[in-house]
């Protein structure tokens, strides 16, 4: 697998040996959560919204009512950032400020693009289904007309575009 | 306690019966984890940063290198969004988009201003070791000059007041 090259924007500065670029470990880190934090202005303010995501290939899915300030900010092309975090220890140290945490984090930078199309929409709404419950999608009565018509998936569609993409890695101490 | 007062920007618009404003609970939520993600606007781009936090009474505090990116736009007063979610369960439905998530989330929007004074600073480092591990800060090295200087501590001023703090409530699905 490739990595990603950083841009400007997604370089990490500080303590840049923590920061990884990597798709095979950024990808793994994604499939380890189904929650993200999404970060979007709306009205000039930053607004910050929890929500889930599934990974698709080189594509990341969210989804949500179409009538969402979210879903509305995505359609819209709107800039956004992603984040997925998970917490794996406490680091203690001697000293105070040698405390901290062993997590791995992903960013994700980019624009969204609604998924258009009847199928192609039930087939991202079976993902999202599926990716956190294997096997549920059978069992479950499918998403009717008016189910899809409310419900509005975006993708990123930058995932594989240096341009706007812009994922940036963990971040793990071992040592205090 | 009392209520927080909602904004027109803290309402809970969508599914408005699951938003609450209440002090307590929303404290309660906060004081079950210490990461949060902080969005801020850098250079009219969305930022995102998983970092942790503590409260004191209505006080919450984050700290970070001077030389952050998300310090930096703090100290400036730029505005943030500030998150914290608790996952409780997954909620299972006969139907595929009745598949949800019981969570918990916080919602903090406001500005932040830098902790000026040592024995302020100092103290708010205290609270955020002695949050995480209780009876850690007696055992060890406390931050020596240089490393007080390197680290800004900012607090929400804005937790008090209605007309920039807006917090908004939990999300809590019981039946399918």
């Amino acid at each position: 697998m490739s990595n990603f090259t950083p841009t400007e924007r997604t370089r990490v500065r500080r303590k840049p040996e923590r920061g990884s670029y990597d798709r095979e470990l950024i990808y793994r880190i994604l499939d380890e959560a189904f929650v993200c934090h999404v970060a979007f202005i709306a009205d000039g303010q930053p607004f910050l919204v929890p929500t889930n995501y599934v990974r698709v290939g080189d594509k990341l899915f969210l989804h949500g009512s179409t009538a969402s300030r979210l879903m509305k900010a995505l359609g819209s092309g709107a800039p956004f950032c992603l984040s997925v975090t998970l917490l794996d220890g406490i680091v203690c140290a001697p000293s105070a400020t040698g405390h901290s945490v062993n997590y791995r984090s992903v960013v994700v930078m980019g624009k969204a693009e609604p998924v258009e199309g009847e199928a192609a929409k039930l087939a991202a709404m079976r993902d999202f289904v599926e990716y956190v419950i294997r096997g549920r999608w059978a069992t479950v009565r499918p998403p009717s007309e008016q189910e899809l018509k409310g419900t509005m998936v975006a993708t990123l569609r930058s995932l594989r575009r240096r341009t706007s993409s812009t994922i940036l890695g963990r971040n793990r101490q071992t040592a205090p």
